[in-house]
């Protein structure tokens, strides 16, 4: 029976939204965005965008007009009641009434601000300038936008063939990566992947059939929507930018030292429980974890995102047990380009040690590497972040265990540097 | 939008047939058919189903009743105008014309005659008796029934993402193997796989990818319903039951030993040009070649379908040379249970000697094997034939020059085997 509608409308359309829904972005941003909203309402702030796979010139491949049509549409989004009710009532690891509902009531009315689009030399300038509780939600539909017209543009000289191999492809190479972590049912993980998905329908089906085939040992997604529409745990705490901004709020040198800490202060006095999850990588690990208050301690646990993760996780023990914490008792969730070698490897190094789990990210929603039926690396994943850039009229920085992944102004860069130290740092290339 | 009629027929239905179209066997079908209804019309024959992967115990996995079902089907088939027009108005082989006027009418009133069906040990006894004529159009049918029938059983306890890897693995598998014929571009093949395939529907989806990426090296396939429909070649000629029916006629032992050069004699009566091939090895390559009349030499070619290929390849250029001929004027077509790397050694071994080409057969159109996502062998493809069992009153024969390969009651073979020898004969197992 031919379905005229679908077949017309499939070759015939005004657009094809990327971004579908304000709930398909990390849950991390829900949590920190209710955190911006009671205590820092007016920070001003820049975000942009940073590709650091700079031999991609994005903007020869995207072309600027369906750039901006998908940005324009993102901006016409209003979150729909039935995802406010789920936000509202849904229990958050183990918790009811995380969101206050005066904050339900704001997310009602958001909407997201304007943006600024320039190209250099071949590269999107990319910039989302004003107050932190509105910028901060471009984050991640900016990664996604980006990330899936760039899919698109690779994917429009496929044929009908190519296209069905390319899957067919993929597939065949993600089922192989999940059938080896099946034979680990005690490695426990999460699906990471929003920000640098091939697209939103791939990341979709990668994170339904995680769910579907290794049971408990997949705790969740990062991603709102898809936890909402299939009723997956929503898994994420909070990210670089609450030190990066709390840094530039600092008016002393001892001040912006103190500030890593002070912010998980008020964290703790807005979160609870299993939302008490430390990322200490921000102005690096080892001069975090020796500075800091013995209440830090008391956390349920850590994220470690960029050193050398069989040594991040001995640095991390040590210092638990250091404070007189038993590691058994911590969280220490790894999510810094994990690949299934490399989760199996720190789950067999930690088991047993620390309650030891995983962030998969790009390597689940977006590894496409040595599938495309012409051999061609345009559909391969690029390391594509989106940060903020200037808080409080200053440059913001992050410095991060591996200096790969530094970001700010080198003036900035070389004040914090002086600050922080650079202890324990050590360069790794960057995969994405 | 949803179509709801697709939606409710896809789920609940009278019957998913198997056979929509009597144009849905091989080509050399129609060849032998107009032979026969010429010359033989009313031999009456007996067909028979052989599994020899007889660990397979077909009757306790396909349901009786869905058998019938389809059988059952497959006899209300008629040919419909449009395909007859076709076989009338067709270029085969660069000729028109092939089949006569009469011959098409006759097809217009055709249908299947009945069947027998009986189950002793596990497997179907399922056989066909009656006119020659009218038997005969049944083997293709009743195999590609039989075929699909399993896999359907097998499939049917597949859930829907164990389904989508199962079809992702498979096309990962023949892309791999299409990607390497692509390095040959001179190596020409045709599909061959009707008889044994997974589904219809598979069949045509690997046609049309060799098609559509082998470019001119794929030369066609023996399906006359997939020629039709996407205007391929139609490729073949005669196959082993012309032999076997003729040496059922013949009433001494000389007359036996010449049925296999008289019934070439009758072909080429009725066909000339490009479907001039001899099928050698009805009772034995070595001892037919010794003994041809000297015309056979100057038909088109030979199909090699069960000596060891490459010893079988060097006996005909050895034969044609000391024939007179030129071995690169000849084709010699291998249709053997071929794989890529066999037919990558017989192009590397016999390219630039002879014209040679392949049929390719259930390794591209039913390998699913290591491509089942629990990892069960129940799609594997499994050795099937429906041969012709008795004619004239008499036991048919097949010696082949693999012993693996006879069919026959045992005093005939020994009949045959006394006449015809055993020259050349080797044991090989067969996989399909």
């Amino acid at each position: 029976m031919m379905d005229f509608a679908t077949r017309i409308h499939n070759h015939n359309y005004r657009l094809d939204p990327i971004i579908r829904s304000l709930l398909d972005t990390d849950f991390y941003k829900f949590l920190m965005h209710q955190f911006i909203w009671m205590l820092y309402p007016r920070v001003p702030v820049t975000f942009g965008l940073i590709n650091r796979t700079k031999e991609v010139r994005l903007a020869a491949i995207i072309p600027e007009e369906a750039l901006r049509a998908q940005l324009d549409h993102c901006r016409s989004l209003r979150f729909r009641e039935n995802e406010l009710i789920w936000l509202a009532g849904n229990r958050f690891y183990g918790r009811r009434d995380i969101f206050r509902p005066e904050y339900i009531d704001y997310l009602r009315s958001f909407r997201l601000p304007d943006y600024q689009l320039e190209t250099i030399d071949g590269q999107y300038v990319l910039t989302f300038a004003g107050a932190w509780t509105e910028v901060t939600m471009w984050e991640i539909y900016a990664l996604a936008i980006i990330s899936e017209l760039r899919t698109r543009a690779a994917m429009a000289s496929l044929d009908k063939f190519e296209l069905d191999i390319l899957y067919a492809q993929t597939k065949t190479k993600i089922w192989g990566k999940i059938k080896r972590l099946h034979e680990w049912p005690q490695l426990r993980l999460a699906e990471f992947g929003t920000r640098r998905r091939h697209s939103f329908l791939w990341q979709e089906w990668v994170t339904d059939v995680m769910a579907s085939e290794l049971g408990p040992a997949f705790v969740g997604t990062s991603n709102a929507h898809l936890a909402f529409k299939h009723s997956y745990e929503a898994i994420g705490t909070n990210s670089h930018e609450l030190p990066m901004v709390a840094a530039c709020l600092a008016d002393s040198d001892e001040a912006l030292k103190s500030a890593q800490y002070d912010v998980l202060a008020k964290w703790q006095e807005v979160y609870d429980g299993e939302l008490l999850i430390i990322l200490p990588d921000t102005f690096g690990m080892t001069q975090f974890l020796r500075d800091a208050p013995d209440w830090t301690s008391r956390w349920t646990g850590m994220r470690l995102d960029s050193k050398e993760p069989v040594a991040a996780g001995e640095e991390v023990i040590a210092w638990y047990k250091a404070r007189g914490q038993d590691p058994l008792r911590k969280r220490c969730m790894f999510s810094d380009g994990l690949e299934v070698d490399s989760m199996i490897e720190l789950h067999k190094k930690f088991r047993g040690r620390i309650r030891e789990s995983f962030g998969w990210g790009t390597m689940a929603t977006n590894d496409f590497r040595g599938c495309h039926p012409r051999g061609l690396n345009t559909l391969d994943p690029i390391s594509l972040v989106c940060k903020v850039t200037h808080a409080n009229g200053r440059a913001a920085v992050k410095l991060s265990d591996n200096p790969a992944k530094t970001t700010g102004s080198p003036p900035e860069i070389a004040r914090y540097t002086r600050i922080f130290g650079q202890d324990g740092f050590r360069h790794a290339d960057v995969v994405v």
